[in-house]
């Protein structure tokens, strides 16, 4: 790549990362609906040439930020397994529930996360083509999740009962489930993660092999 | 209470069944947002004071519609468990997965159904008035459910791993994931049916006690 063809690149970035931003804000004083294309680009500061050089459509744009969010959630998991595999020692005679609740700390997800994914799958379940995109997107955090309980499997620390794939899939349900009916219940953003946490560690009990002592 | 009262009753209630259809009509066409009270009125033949006198506002009467469903869910339930406790010789030898998938005869959902409580869900995020009414009802539902799962315990059908309140719970949220998950995937009803009822009893699964041979 060339130095103009790179500097190109970084603006883009910067504009792209610009506008997810702007759209963020505007989501969260207004919604899904109102968040209007040039409501985002005023925030921004930019044209709507701008916008559309980067993103099809609005829905397009809301997609990539739900996404933001479900990669910082699974990337969160990721780290923190790979420390606790890394302290090797002091994991063999752990309790595996006291593994599950430091991997699964959920402090991720703000308010404005949650009520972003609701509202796009509100969106999802009345576009076609949206709920492609979206349930594609859903499949490929499955998948790293399932990734994660399989190297946990394999490291020998955890065996569990079902499929990574089927794990992963119950275990993102009620992270998602919880985290809206905790935030419904008008909960600050701690007692959202502790309550979230608490049901994902219940759910987590059935689903971990009793060790074979 | 004299004739007249009783007919009073009588035509309050068949006011506010239609009122209630025709909203579910209404929200099918333009989702919650744009469902307008004047739109509702008119679809139903009645006006904006028949309307008022028997729904404070239009999230009660959406909030009353997600009720029904929620109730129609939980009646299926425990019809088929009575029936099932009837047929009492034939249970004691069958295999408890083929009970629950019995039990679990998700066909009470729609798409519309579906759509309605995602779109609720939104509106009780950002409402707190709303959520608390919400919450309740999720609550009265739950402990419904939690209730058929001690009447199944106490029947000596199945044990449970988890108090009867966390099945409901955990139970519910799969249910309702599910299906919003197979609906958004443009499943048709029966496969949203079908796929929704696989993943509930992969979770029963979890959650009986196997039987002690």
């Amino acid at each position: 790549m060339t130095d103009a063809t790179a500097v190109t690149s970084r603006r883009r970035e910067a504009t792209r990362a610009k506008l997810l931003d702007a759209a963020a804000k505007v989501f969260a004083e207004v919604g899904l609906d109102a968040a209007s294309v040039e409501a985002i680009c005023e925030r921004a500061g930019f044209t709507r040439g701008a916008f559309y050089s980067n993103f099809e459509t609005k829905d397009e744009l809301f997609l990539e930020l739900a996404g933001r969010v479900a990669r910082s959630r699974v990337d969160g998991v990721r780290e923190r397994v790979a420390l606790l595999e890394q302290e090797g020692g002091a994991l063999a005679g752990s309790d595996p529930l006291e593994i599950v609740q430091q991997v699964l700390d959920v402090s991720g997800d703000d308010r404005l996360a949650i009520l972003l994914m609701s509202e796009i799958r509100i969106h999802a379940l009345r576009d076609p083509k949206l709920a492609t995109a979206f349930l594609a997107q859903d499949a490929e955090m499955r998948a790293s999740v399932a990734q994660i309980i399989t190297d946990i499997g394999a490291a020998g620390l955890i065996s569990f009962r079902l499929p990574a794939d089927d794990v992963a899939r119950l275990m993102l349900t009620v992270w998602e489930s919880e985290s809206v009916r905790a935030t419904m219940a008008g909960l600050d953003y701690e007692a959202v993660c502790r309550v979230t946490g608490e049901e994902l560690a219940r759910v987590a009990q059935l689903v971990i092999e009793p060790p074979q002592n």
